[in-house]
């Protein structure tokens, strides 16, 4: 089939991003050239500043334009507690929570499969907040994953010794779920983790 | 939730994009703060010379960057076949079926609700095309929906008068679907549309 070159082109560019197939680049690049000039250009600049401005907070890992990031700057956090997670986008989930803690976000997808994975792992600076000594509990917030509970465990293991809390999240049923359509393991968490009311 | 201003500002622009929800565009976002700054300028700059550089054809109102479009442009296209669609991406559907007439854009959602919305759908063009004499075929290809039905209806009328034969793509089964998930009005159709095989 052919386009007009700067639709071909800019179709291309779409698909690139994640979650986007050929039907969803075309009616992206069709709804574009419907939009305002001035707001093409107002989202396009959005992109390039993001990217150029926004960087990981040099004590937490969290994506900040201001170093330290905004959690850290913030005095009224709960200094006592760290919640360890693997990405940026899971503390934007966290923060939804109303955790008032602080993060340290690993930004590094552990392939786990490769040799000495989990030694190259950046645990200096969460080290460092324990060793500072406010740190009463640190919260393993990986992803239920295989990878994400290696990854807990081996960080559980190399902070353990400072006599720290180390938790996890509970499994069990989303809320909202059915019973019915739940796998058996994450049931069997549920029932394990059964509570009183 | 409180996040870093430029990320916050993409994640908005983003969400005016269409099919793109809270979580698509906070993906997004993520994904383009990690892609090499060159390819986030390759992209703003596609979306900006895609906006600019590509209009609609004054012939057919077909997307293009240079006028007449490259069908219109085209000599071995079929002129005596002209293909109506609602909007530039039918143009990039009918494409890909290997259909080698011309095409009318309307380039218009009708709005039939409003008073005189037929009216204002312009015909112009087409008319044109037909009054030059070598058209056998008008092929209305709106969309298989009330407006798009009405609409191809009186376009029908419009043309009728001059002696050119009007058709409509076919209704029926989509090719892999399911007789039991189809709808009665479709698979109706598909029954009236039977053919000896």
């Amino acid at each position: 089939m052919r386009l007009a070159r700067p639709l071909e082109k800019l179709i291309d560019e779409l698909l690139k991003l994640p979650g986007i197939g050929p039907k969803s680049a075309q009616r992206l690049a069709l709804f574009i050239l419907k939009m305002e000039p001035s707001e093409v250009r107002r989202l396009a600049a959005a992109m390039i500043e993001a990217r150029e401005k926004v960087f990981p907070c040099s004590r937490c890992g969290n994506l900040t334009d201001q170093d330290p990031c905004w959690v850290c700057a913030d005095e009224k956090r709960d200094e006592s507690v760290i919640c360890v997670v693997e990405e940026a986008g899971d503390v934007m989930s966290i923060e939804r929570t109303g955790y008032r803690g602080l993060y340290y976000v690993l930004n590094q997808e552990p392939h786990l499969m490769e040799e000495g994975a989990l030694e190259k792992l950046k645990l200096a600076g969460l080290l460092d907040m324990v060793d500072k000594g406010r740190v009463k509990e640190i919260i393993l917030a990986t992803n239920p994953t295989v990878d994400g509970e290696l990854v807990a465990r081996y960080i559980a293991g190399m902070v353990k010794a400072k006599g720290v809390k180390i938790t996890r999240p509970a499994h069990g049923l989303p809320v909202g779920g059915d019973i019915e359509y739940s796998d058996a393991l994450t049931l069997r968490k549920a029932l394990e983790g059964r509570q009183e009311i």
